[in-house]
């Protein structure tokens, strides 16, 4: 039977992208070797991590902008204390917006002043923050633009003159921005680009080099632009299938092709969670991510009546996180809007069998 | 044509191990989902993890004997910085027999006082050194067991009350040895173990704890021992493929085997290397490497003809690394007895050519 993968993350490749990178693994490009056993030096390799960095860049709408595309080790999570290595002084601003922001403020406490510039905290995160003065004594302010637990993203990026850090972890290559607003984006590869095992970091060259501290090589950005993002051996297939997959979305038409298609889909759930009366959406209005949906049952007895429905149709990776409860559907660029289909008319067959 | 390959990293892989991992990049045991599209916290992967990490400290002799197995992010560089990070109070010591220690006490050097205990560097590193004490005041003694460039390894570990920790990133899994007698081993996947983007990490629990510092959450082994390795979005492909290879390690009879086979291939390999006039090893001879033979040609004259010999028949990966020149045959677990034979012909060859 066909799945239906809403799945959190890792979650849902183009099904072309796998194909492709199932056959790497066996034999690459006829050269009589598989994409695991080849050195990274050699030339195959180097051309696919250049051509990987090129796309990204590319598809950023970065290209010659100053900036340097780099697929680095450590999922998200190092990004956490590899910003505050390289760009925590004295003392920074964070906007607390989900579990993610959390867990990075905590990180670069170790290494300077962190200031909670507005925080949704204690309404459980379910909105994003939008009254709030941004000091300006800041080394940085740091966003996390998709709160890909919660379901909520920034519509407004926050304007500011202080250098601008976002975790686009569960958002990135999904809709349009000015990406050069930004001096740092990071993104764990798992939602968006790739399998899990690599991070993208997307780094304006000249905002680097402003701390003092040493900084140790594989936690420094300038050492990895340096090397062409092999300070040592990459993680070569997540950089492979990452790179398959940004050239599925450029042969697609790049971000502004994929934005209408993620629009039309997160439309249909969300209408469906609004008009039907057995279902209640989490995140405030306003602030909805077009990525992730988290919703809820407003009767908990149908809880094991809908469960049972959306198994049965293929659909994978509907429960929500443990911190929200009730259900998250994650519709990253590679989910079909025929899948959101497939949700909705359960929905719907749940509201008249209940 | 069937290639020969000698590479020393990412490297050659069981043929059955690439099929299989190939095969779950489409589908993972028939779920109808592929391996690099499902939560890594799905009863599958979460399956996939504790048997990689099982068989790791199986296959070392290390069960049940207070030590733990963490597959980690960021290759075996990361571990320059994270054994410091845990255990580097006041002062260590490292033997310095390649440009990989070189490294590793570079990084350590940023969180402490560093003692080169005894260097084989004004040699070229073509040796391992052998008199030298070793200070009793250290926190730990770190060493390089094979040195991957050079072409050297340790044939007796050092004895030492000290905590010892040892970057086996080259030869794990290929010889016996007491495991035990270490506090910390770490590697990168990319030779005997997997693919790029994974590093093993085995490490005595009651090692850790020791330093006042605060450590960062992805550079914490006690915080990864508590996340049963994990704390983040594991690095999946890579973990799924290392818990294959060593579960083919496993079928074959383990270590003990495996050994058998490396011994009668470096054997083979050395042999040639000193009876034929036309090469000479690079390394001393009593600390020669079963996994990276080191060779060159005593008439340069000869190297177009030699390379063209061995790209002719279908070798890959003999160029040694700059830092030696010459050639570097890597024999790693998955390179068969019959791939060196067609190295050594092709070298006999040249004897009777020449
Ligand atoms: C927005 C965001 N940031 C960070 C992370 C952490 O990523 P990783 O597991 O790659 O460290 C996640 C994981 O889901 C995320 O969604
Ligand atoms: C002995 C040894 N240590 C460390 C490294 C560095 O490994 P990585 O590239 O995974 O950081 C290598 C790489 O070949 C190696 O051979
Ligand atoms: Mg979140
Ligand atoms: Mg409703
Ligand atoms: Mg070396
Ligand atoms: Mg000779």
């Amino acid at each position: 039977m066909k799945k239906h993968n809403f799945s959190a993350g890792p979650c849902i490749l183009p099904q072309e992208v796998m194909q492709k990178a199932a056959s790497a693994v066996i034999e690459l490009d006829d050269i009589g070797l598989s994409l695991i056993e080849i050195s990274h030096r050699s030339k195959e390799f180097v051309d696919i991590m250049e051509q990987a960095r090129s796309l990204a860049l590319e598809l950023l709408g970065l290209k010659d902008k100053g900036y340097q595309a780099l697929f680095l080790h450590g999922g998200a999570s190092m990004e956490f204390l590899m910003v505050a290595y390289n760009f925590l002084e004295k003392k920074a601003g964070y906007l607390n917006t989900g579990t993610w922001s959390d867990k990075a403020i905590k990180e670069a406490r170790l290494f300077g002043e962190v200031v909670e510039v507005a925080s949704s905290k204690d309404k459980n995160y379910n909105f994003i923050p939008k009254d709030y003065k941004i000091p300006g004594d800041l080394d940085y302010l740091h966003i996390t633009s998709n709160n890909t637990i919660y379901g909520t993203q920034f519509k407004e990026i926050p304007k500011t003159d202080l250098p601008l850090i976002c975790d686009m972890s569960s958002d990135i290559f999904s809709r349009q921005l000015d990406f050069s607003q930004f001096d740092l984006i990071y993104a764990g590869a798992q939602k968006n680009m790739g399998p899990a095992g690599v991070t993208l970091v997307v780094v304006k060259e000249d905002a680097l080099g402003k701390v003092s501290r040493k900084i140790p090589s594989m936690m420094d950005y300038k050492v990895h632009i340096d090397k062409d993002s092999m300070f040592n051996t990459p993680p070569v297939f997540p950089v492979y299938t990452s790179m398959l997959t940004l050239q599925w979305l450029k042969d697609l038409g790049g971000i502004a092709a994929i934005k209408e298609v993620n629009e039309k889909k997160a439309q249909l759930l969300y209408s469906e969670i609004d008009l039907n009366p057995l279902f209640k959406g989490f995140a405030a209005k306003e602030d909805r991510s077009n990525m992730n949906a988290t919703f809820t049952l407003a009767d908990e007895k149908l809880k094991d009546t809908f469960d049972a429905m959306w198994k049965e149709a293929g659909i994978n990776g509907l429960n929500g996180h443990r911190s929200v409860g009730g259900y998250r559907a994650s519709m990253y660029n590679a989910l079909s809007l025929e899948s959101v289909g497939v949700l909705v008319d359960i929905m719907s067959d749940l509201e008249r069998k209940a």
